[in-house]
């Protein structure tokens, strides 16, 4: 994938976390990227009230039960913030090969605060948007 | 939870992993034991064709949308295999406090390959009890 059909992707993914805001979800977003097609989504946690409706989650569920297909060929996930375990799990799960990721979760982040080793299977990409930091710190400003 | 009360859930856990079987489902099950109720399952992947519908994720989100509680409050989780790092990541976001299980998973386990450091959190109690290796090992004879 070249850097323009990155950032195009990025682009969508704001626009995905900032409909999440508005739904006054966490504001964070998810992209799947399959040879042939696209699933889009956002945080469903509140609406569901299911601490499992995140994002990532969401799309590759979905994209699973469509496809009757378990695991996923030839894909790239994009995600605004780094996945939690349960997520990261999903995506080792699922076979994803790419993971584009914006901004580190030193909290409760598979990689930055639990340390997985994924390097043999998974291929994780940083991408640089200060628009994802800014939005997220707003919406627990919003919370307060 | 004293040892009689331990081995009574184990022996429950058993006859539902052999349901499992049955069912041609790799033999894993679990058991969600919670202040005023039982959750009890086993895997559903050949099932529902979905491989998120391992046994502890199954309880777990069902407690989670029977009750509306995000958060399960004094609980036991039981499984006769250790949980995957999907499964751990939904044990700890939901505030399981107590995981009892069976078997070690050297390939796939949370902790036995991930090495994730969840002391903090989650008291782990690894219980002996033979039954389920072979229960396991004649699963995947079966199916050669």
């Amino acid at each position: 994938m070249n850097k323009e059909e990155i950032q195009s992707i990025i682009d969508e993914l704001y626009l995905l976390s900032k409909k999440a805001y508005e739904d006054g979800e966490v504001p964070v977003s998810a992209i799947l990227v399959t040879s042939n097609n696209r699933y889009t989504g956002y945080n469903q946690v509140e609406k569901n009230n299911n601490p499992f409706q995140h994002a990532e989650f969401i799309v590759i569920n979905n994209y699973i039960n469509d496809t009757k297909e378990r695991y996923i060929k030839e894909s790239s996930l994009f995600v605004s913030l780094e996945p939690c375990l349960f997520c990261m799990g999903a995506i080792l799960k699922a076979g994803i090969k790419d993971l584009y990721y914006v901004l580190d979760d030193e909290k409760k982040g598979a990689l930055s605060h639990y340390h997985i080793f994924v390097d043999d299977v998974l291929r994780v990409h940083r991408v640089e948007d200060n628009r994802f930091k800014e939005l997220l710190q707003n919406f627990f400003i919003d919370k307060r």
